[in-house]
């Protein structure tokens, strides 16, 4: 493509994003096509010679939009909606055209620097201490998997060159935390046993007392307590752990305190919110998700940590081709991971802070904040439905209540369960569901910049008529 | 942004980027700014008021370019040189539009499938069986741990739940593979020392019969063989493993075979280099890299198996809140990986191999390794150069040997340090080095779309007017 037909094309595309952008609730937000649509619409070989990108660009939008589940649509409320915010796709944009690797600082030395300086201005907008130094990777499953790693470390430093030997390592996590710690302990050869779930409270919160037994219990038993993985505002629930309380308890122990605030640690920058990240500070690292809920289109996680020196012991290795001038005055960031390949992904993130400022980012997280207690509120107030879970962030947890299924609890999960299915069928909105003390529960999460008081009343409207 | 100001920026930006890929050539390859002089040009906060598109995107120009080292630049020969071509682009330009998460299939119908589809065509044109089935990660690191993965879950399922425990596997790989290789036995708790390196013939080639006498001689000590790395491609002189003895060699003694093909496995589609890929179709794994050596704006690596059943009970663990009608119908991509969050990267490929074709895919390869032959000729041809290993691809290895320095190795090395630098100084071009044999060795490799035969002329030119 030469470059006077790129630019063409490139004008053809912007025009197909902002005519989709300013309306994407003309699209059922949950996709209908049924498995093996979209293959059975394409052929089995690459083609023989190359095609237009008009045809290519037609193809894109009759047969792979159909199949697009639209999470730009306002009326997406399931897992944990999320935002990629016009300033961010431009950044995408411009980063996928310079297509630069970050893995040394001279492969593009902004990469790097600039990676730090926003990652800066992100830890002293949510009131992290600047002890923390942060780095960017794909998503909170490798944040939280480089943090164990470098939990493992420092416990254990001969692991790297010995392996883990005959060690019982134990880490504890809340029986509410997300699967990605699970998938880490699993991967780095600890075995699931290895991660012990405390037990929680009736806001499903981690129960201090429950956690400082296991640890005793443990010890006792020979194993290593690890570390402790603390969640503000889990994936079910959006519920906190105490994190200052279990701070104390790991710092009597020794043990590494992770938290994963992937989903709420950025409602910390909300004045009156500072509270969500009470302890974290001592922790000895903490995961943020930009891509979850601050406008940054995927892929962008970030891992802080006081313990930089620790990640790059557990992750160092220079072979000769990647040796440069630069190697020990500059930060190469492919020393602090796994990953030796990364995209230029801080420049989002910059173009989002720029873009809203700190005051536009605080009212877009409080708005949401807001509307999901305006839903909470008509749930309170209906005698249809029931809250199941406190409301600390942007997701109302809920379900209907039937007069005459009342008692029956598998009955209300069979009612529940169709609900969604009906609501999600309208194309209107789309809802997720989990499950809490074992019953089934709707979720509605609050995350897309487009989604506004009329959509939440919709999915109310559309939940009253259809229960 | 409201969508007319996101359709004007829009239309900015793709000038932007029209004009800058019309002439890369105008920037210097590798940037000239010095650690520091980005974070210097940036304030310590994010702003507390949103700015303007205007002055972001200005910001960009002056600040962030000039900290740019140019991977679009024709004199760009570092490392891997790759292409992120303009279908590949505009891709990336939808994809982050949708922002959509591929973990689910119902969380984007199209991705999951389209990512199926089109691994399909990539297999077939390297000539791969239907065996293996595929699935994209964002790099050969995050591949390759996968497969690993996948090889100690067959091996000893139970380390899944028990953790590696008294186990001493062993992972065999040349002395010229990746270090990718070694940061995933480390962070899979094997230990480095479970890596055994085995020695290299004069083309930098595994020996298999030094792989024979090391299996057994760990086989004797107690050690477990788990897997053996073979690579078509390494890093440092593009050098590749007889891939056919080491399968048979694998099969013999049950081990898996991993072969990572992250950066010549495409040259399989040429005409005349099917061998390329001869006795991979044996292998239990296979990584190729479309965003090195096909176009594709980085990251875009696949991870082909014979063995997906293992790499999903390797990984598949389904929380409630991501159980779907169609767990079990259709494929959930979150299933094989640690990634629980995936990007649509599958829309790029697809993109790529449209708009090229499997001609035009094919032809492009074929011209970068006749370029990388034409200076291997000119080296060869030259008494003041010598080359250093086999060009099998598109990366030739090389060095200056001034007679005055001939028989002095050391005098050789800061020689060739020397002229590195000064070339590289020249903003025209942008080479990097390895060692091979002990020696500091010059590495020139083509991949950009962008490089012709004046380019590589002209860094001719360059390394001898400089040496």
């Amino acid at each position: 493509m030469d470059p006077e037909e790129f630019r063409r094309e490139a004008h053809r595309v912007a025009d197909w994003i902002a005519d989709y952008l300013s309306n994407p609730g003309q699209y059922p937000v949950l996709s209908r096509v049924s498995p093996g649509d979209i293959t059975r619409a394409l052929p089995p070989d690459a083609p023989a010679h190359g095609e237009s990108f008009d045809r290519i660009l037609s193809d894109f939008q009759q047969v792979i939009l159909p199949g697009i589940t639209h999470w730009n649509h306002p009326g997406f409320f399931a897992y944990f909606a999320i935002t990629g915010s016009a300033p961010g796709i431009l950044a995408e944009f411009l980063s996928a055209a310079l297509n630069v690797q970050a893995m040394l600082w001279r492969t593009s030395p902004a990469a790097t620097e600039l990676e730090e300086v926003t990652l800066a201005w992100l830890r002293r907008l949510v009131h992290l201490p600047d002890a923390f130094e942060g780095v960017i990777y794909d998503t909170a499953s490798i944040s939280t998997l480089h943090a164990l790693a470098a939990a493992r470390e420092r416990a254990a430093p001969d692991v790297r060159v010995h392996g883990l030997g005959a060690r019982r390592f134990r880490v504890y996590c809340s029986d509410q935390t997300h699967s990605s710690i699970d998938k880490a302990v699993i991967l780095l050869g600890l075995g699931h046993e290895s991660l012990r779930k405390i037990p929680t409270d009736a806001q499903f919160s981690m129960r201090p007392d429950a956690l400082v037994s296991a640890i005793a219990d443990d010890r006792a038993d020979g194993w290593s307590p690890l570390a402790v993985v603390a969640t503000v505002g889990t994936t079910s629930s959006t519920s906190v752990d105490p994190v200052e309380e279990i701070a104390a308890i790991s710092a009597r122990e020794d043990i590494w305190l992770h938290v994963d605030a992937a989903y709420a640690g950025v409602a910390a920058m909300v004045p009156g919110y500072e509270h969500v990240l009470r302890g974290a500070g001592a922790a000895d690292s903490i995961v943020l998700n930009p891509h979850k809920w601050l406008f940054t289109p995927f892929d962008l996680s970030v891992l802080y940590t006081r313990h930089f020196d620790v990640l790059r012991a557990a992750f160092s290795l220079t072979p000769e081709y990647l040796k440069t001038a630069e190697t020990g005055v500059a930060r190469n960031l492919m020393d602090t991971g796994v990953q030796l390949g990364r995209r230029f992904r801080a420049l989002k993130l910059w173009m989002v802070c720029r873009h809203f400022g700190a005051d536009g980012l605080r009212a877009r997280l409080a708005e949401h904040m807001r509307l999901a207690r305006l839903f909470a509120d008509w749930v309170d107030q209906s005698s249809g439905f029931e809250r199941m879970a406190p409301v600390p962030f942007s997701v109302v947890c809920f379900r209907a209540i039937p007069p005459d299924l009342l008692g029956n609890e598998t009955a209300l999960d069979a009612f529940n369960e169709e609900l969604i299915d009906k609501v999600n069928r309208s194309g209107e909105v789309f809802l997720s569901h989990t499950r809490l003390d074992g019953r089934y529960v709707i979720r509605l999460a609050v995350g897309n910049l487009h989604t506004t008081e009329v959509h939440v009343a919709r999915a109310w409207a559309l939940l009253n008529s259809a229960s």
